[in-house]
């Protein structure tokens, strides 16, 4: 790859992380799933407080219908924050960004808490399927959480 | 364009958008002015509480007059994530950034709160004028305002 | 430089900042001496309440070898924010990034404070130290200071 090359997939990646984030906290579910590879491997067993195995979940269709349900009455704000992005290949890279979360819980949810607020860093590869990035795997440790 | 020149306007454009924000933090209301084209477009109806008709203004320079007195005995910290800027032609660009702001009202200030905490974004146009990236368009949506 | 060059410079500086954020909030010290020139010089002397004249540092190693004793017993969330990059030479350059950090403070630390959040900016310069972008200068100014 030339370095011309390298620079547009690294600036590609943190805007296809932009539209993770967006997504997400719009609750624009089809454009969510679509930053996805569909063969995603998302890894957020240690998201909240407590260890959840459940949260270990292959397939962007099945991660984003078992997340949009939980978040259907969350108000929820996710920043990422300063990349560390890494080209390994035409078509492969990896990544890591800080990142902060606030979810404000309103009637009618199902979660343990009214209120979360946590901090951590997602670690993550990336494919290039056709012309697109995509998030193939992600996974997310925490700093520290707060929830009440 | 070349993929050279896209990549340039694309990091003139992030550090565009640096400069709002820390001219706006610290109070450089020239500076501030500095980053808007003359005929500035800003959509500040939903920044607060409730919608505000007047927060609609034309022209950087009344824009910034109108801001400054407002923020005269305020602290405030803006900070832009993650953005999505797209390059439309040589001249012409739009872009969104996610956003949070927090707003300390001090003794003296005119405001119906003390303080405001915010979460948002910016959804905006630029446009090249001479050598420099400007903002023309600035229109900001909220995903939850707190104050008290 | 080439256009190319410095778009590289830039996006290395960015990365190389991103360690600095990630290994000071992991406590990577070893990783954290890394992203500094040997020769630094780190001014933190308004980072917290009060003007603290023993917080100007020079050499990085020893101030690792300061910080990591005073974190020892804190969590720690340092993020940082729009780049501002100024590329000066093939082998220097300088920046400005708005910052927030939020310090929780644990049994067993030495501090006159229980959290601490903060707001501000970094001033920094940069020198290429053969192959690598190094932190040589970092100065921190804040905009607000919240202890307690």
């Amino acid at each position: 790859m030339t370095d011309v090359e390298k620079l547009s997939a690294v600036l590609d990646i943190q805007a296809l992380k932009a539209r993770y984030f967006r997504c997400m906290d719009s609750k624009d579910w089809a454009g969510l799933e679509a930053v996805f590879a569909a063969d995603l491997v998302a890894d957020f067993r240690d998201s909240t407080l407590q260890h959840n195995p459940d949260m270990l979940i292959r397939g962007a269709a099945r991660y984003v219908a078992t997340l949009a349900p939980i978040l259907e009455h969350v108000t929820t704000v996710h920043h990422g924050h300063m990349p560390e992005i890494e080209i390994l290949s035409p078509t492969s890279a990896r990544g890591i960004w800080a990142m902060e979360d606030k979810l404000w819980v309103n009637e009618g949810a199902n979660l343990p808490y009214r209120w979360l607020h946590g901090y951590g860093h997602y670690h993550e590869t990336y494919a290039k399927i056709g012309a697109d990035w995509k998030i193939q795997t992600i996974r997310l440790t925490r700093l520290r959480v707060d929830a009440g």
